[in-house]
């Protein structure tokens, strides 16, 4: 995993959760008020995501930061 | 704590956490290599900080992301 961007760590993460929801890109977008656009940046590491708009789709996702990065993704 | 901006909280622990080691905030900066000002403005909650920049900050820490956001002041 040493030579994944944290761009790219998140975003299979975020991708994970989502689909464990069973939701799809624009419908979880929707969810959160986000556009589907950005979201979709985000999802596939092409966004360098801040605080805010993480701690939003974390919340959307159900958990807390600590369990969005509870993941052997993250484990260099 | 559900006041708290996801900036300020994410600076309080980052605070908590240098503090813990004993350095400044200087220090510290010189430590990660990121400039004084900009690490300033993140520990004191002005910054809406992005992955790349907040890994850094938690890999100079020694921790992981998942350690980092291990703290009551990420509960609401």
């Amino acid at each position: 995993m040493r030579t994944y961007d944290i761009r790219c760590k998140i975003g299979l993460r975020i991708k994970e959760l989502r689909m464990d929801q069973g939701l799809s890109q624009e419908a979880f977008a929707n969810l959160i008020g986000m556009s589907r656009s950005y979201f979709g940046e985000v999802e596939t590491g092409r966004r360098n995501v801040a605080a805010i708009n993480l701690e939003k789709i974390v919340k959307g996702l159900g958990i807390t930061l600590e369990e969005f990065f509870h993941s052997d993704l993250f484990i260099d």
